[in-house]
């Protein structure tokens, strides 16, 4: 892990932020890693997530990479700031369908304003994983007004 | 509108998919125009879609316009075909906040397996209403199965 | 056209930061349309920027619509500043194949340091025009060291 | 390396193909590695490729990196095929000077029609290196009608 959190307590922050995103009670999510730059979060599958097919919803997996991309870049800002998703870019590579999706984000580079993120998802299911999607985004930290 | 569509039951086969998208029951989305290549989506705001801010999550906003991008792709496909989103990618201009989101997703071109779409994302509010989202995605054709 | 160039000067402004983009001498491109917020760039049709096929390299069409998208964007900005892609995404529609290659890049959104940009590059033919590219980037404005 | 080469002479294909992209003998790029799914590129640096600050032009960037990918997805196809970007997005990390660029290609997900890849782009200098890019894209592998 090449990178150093700047603030000791980024777990701390990164758990807070993530309790106060409630779309991800609403999904049922959960944060399961939180390192200098690497997030993961998972989400059990449900069926009422779903498109037409049965899969995940392409924009339900979407969620949950950026969540995790934007924590990963989180992680590494100073106390007092706020991330928002500038862009994100997406390739779904098979549909996501298991027993839950697994989301890992991490940082490829950061600047004073921008951090540079990709990631990818996996559905986990009885017979192993397969990973469904790999996004990358630019985040950008701002002095939270809150 | 330049694009016709090849079959005449296009607005009926949208709206039988559209009903089999569970996430768009579950995140309390109406499909709100069918044209041909052109597909509208409107989602009210709710608190538990919504990111650390109060603003709807970006993966959210992201989960209606792929599902308006992927509609406009599907009203011009002759029966016996689903869609399905091969990648996307989409910019974030403004925080989502207002009474509601209203997606407009586009055919840009039509290939014999690949349609390329873009589409807007707008909050109305009581004073008027802002751009929040651009996105650009390749959607893919394939024989449905079901 | 809904902007305003805060820089009164700033036709010779691009004009002069585009002749010293020498890559766009080395591939003979003209700047053909310098208004707020827009520009188009022009490429005649080079047997030596060819891929395999005989087309226009998709990275060659990259090259002009970028400097195009960069240039609507740096339109906008006060004297002082230079302008830098942070990220880009292309979707080729058709092979670039024909006489010249028309690039238009938009400003869709201007913020503090970073600006959105869409656009679109069309090939030029004897029996008409076919577009065969759409763009979306962000660009930033940072102080100009020089 | 997870992917196996179903053309035993894809070296040879890949080669015959490179050579017969005209663009990159104007660029002065060599193809310097090549295995299953995965391809290098290698572009000395040019003054006469750079924008108005003197790095190489971002378009210039993605040509070679698109290159890069385009024959990582060409190295695993069939004798036969020929390989188009459907599309890309590059994010770009650092200016880009120095010596020269190294770009990779990588294989992430091969399908029926579409090969989905990912790569970076580095930098070398006297003093090391630094990654300057990074870039996903969807190719696709067509019938060749040469």
């Amino acid at each position: 892990m090449p990178f150093t959190a700047v603030d000791p307590d980024y777990v701390a922050r990164v758990r807070d932020s993530f309790s106060r995103q409630r779309v991800m009670q609403t999904l049922g999510a959960e944060i399961t890693r939180i390192e200098p730059g690497e997030v993961e979060i998972v989400l059990p599958f449900r069926a009422d997530l779903t498109q037409q097919h049965g899969f995940l919803h392409a924009g339900i997996v979407t969620t949950i990479l950026d969540s995790a991309l934007g924590y990963a870049a989180y992680s590494l800002m100073p106390p007092g700031h706020a991330v928002l998703t500038v862009e994100l870019k997406i390739n779904l590579l098979a549909p996501a369908k298991g027993d839950r999706l697994v989301a890992v984000g991490r940082v490829v580079r950061t600047g004073r304003t921008l951090t540079v993120c990709q990631g990818e998802g996996w559905m986990e299911r009885a017979d192993g994983h397969e990973q469904v999607a790999m996004m990358t985004a630019t985040m950008i930290g701002l002095p939270d007004r809150e």
